[in-house]
């Protein structure tokens, strides 16, 4: 059976996490509000009053909502096993899919420091600001977390000899900054090699290949997390 | 065999959550940090190459290291029983306690909007907007979230008859919030009900009540991530 999954239509955003994973393992879902839009999604937000999502992406299956981006990856790790089952693997994936969103929120935070809920037009000498010390402690500090947590594994992939979602999810978090800061991942990324060759594998992946040729991957675009404003990037 | 907690050793902050639910639950542990001093914990962070925390707190136990609050509180809730064991319960408050994480960042924000590693005194304009928008939008939006999430229930607690850590978290969110925009909880905090009854049962749990009693609850201060500036508060 199908999963549906439910996150704004036009941009990758926090859903992308889900969908690269599910793409990868090649698990059939339906992205509900591409084929319709919108207006359907906040329907069906609506809908779920009992246990509902506090914002999107959620899955639905079995009439059983799940929602947060680390929330659903863990309850797909677990039942298509794309992650390992002992406790210790899945606490540090867990931990490490955590903190990915960690990062998620304050890149969001660059282009929307003083109001999440305003325009970046209303915020620009602010997100400079964020901008800078973004590019120059914080994006560092997390590259740097991220190599090494591949580093301190022996296999090929983050955990062992096969790949799982905070493998794909760290495809999204290379892709997404080499978006938003071109001029700044080109100066740094050369530090993580151990980071950028997980990306590398994760783009080779078939159903990640396939996935990035389709038109079910939607472009990166200044509506989402990830945005490029010339003006936000540096060396 | 007792755990081993490390956490900046003079505020709240994030670690709050966890030694809520350690409390509560009487289990064993040490707050490393505050029986030695903040040099102890970044020595101890030093010592973690492999697999280690992005940043406290963290648990240790048989040579593992769980970090992300909402991570520790799953193994927590698994291990002590301080959570359900069937999947969609389990989901369910992996999710809350995952929206609270966002309730806290956000909080973070009001008063480090452009710059999370400088002083709340070189951003005092853009914390105003902040807080503006963060006290009229997005605390209702959580607040009423918990409220109907509360209400979802047919028993005393957020899931059936018992406490679990998402319960413990609750308390923490009201406490904290009721410190840092007094006014502004005074007059909206009425219509949360379901979620007010929940701060209070938990106040009353025999563990809560000598850990409030006790010096190893720090007060709230301004270095915490509840904090009180009376500029940014309102009705």
């Amino acid at each position: 059976m199908a999963y549906n999954l439910w996150y704004w239509p036009s941009i990758q955003g926090r859903g992308e996490f889900v969908r690269l994973a599910l793409e990868a393992a090649g698990i059939e879902y339906r992205d509900c509000a591409r084929t319709k839009d919108e207006e359907a999604l906040l329907d069906d937000m609506e809908r779920h009053a009992k246990r509902g999502p506090f914002a999107p992406p959620y899955l639905e299956i079995d009439n059983m909502v799940i929602a947060q981006v680390a929330n659903i990856l863990m309850y797909l790790g677990e039942r298509h096993q794309l992650a390992p089952s002992n406790m210790a693997d899945r606490l540090w994936l867990n931990q490490l899919q955590l903190t990915i969103a960690d990062l998620v929120a304050e890149v969001h935070n660059v282009h929307h420091p003083v109001e999440m809920m305003a325009y970046y037009d209303d915020q620009k000498p602010e997100a400079a600001r964020a901008a800078a010390q973004f590019r120059d402690t914080r994006m560092p500090k997390f590259l740097q977390h991220f190599d090494d947590a591949v580093t301190s594994n022996q296999g090929d992939w983050l955990i062992d000899h096969r790949w799982t979602y905070a493998d794909t999810s760290l495809f999204q978090v290379v892709e997404g900054l080499r978006y938003m800061f071109p001029r700044r991942m080109a100066a740094i990324e050369g530090d993580y090699p151990a980071l950028i060759r997980i990306r590398d594998q994760v783009a080779e992946l078939p159903g990640i290949k396939a996935y990035l040729k389709s038109d079910r991957r939607l472009a990166f675009n200044t509506d989402g997390i990830f945005r490029h404003y010339r003006e936000l990037d540096g060396d």
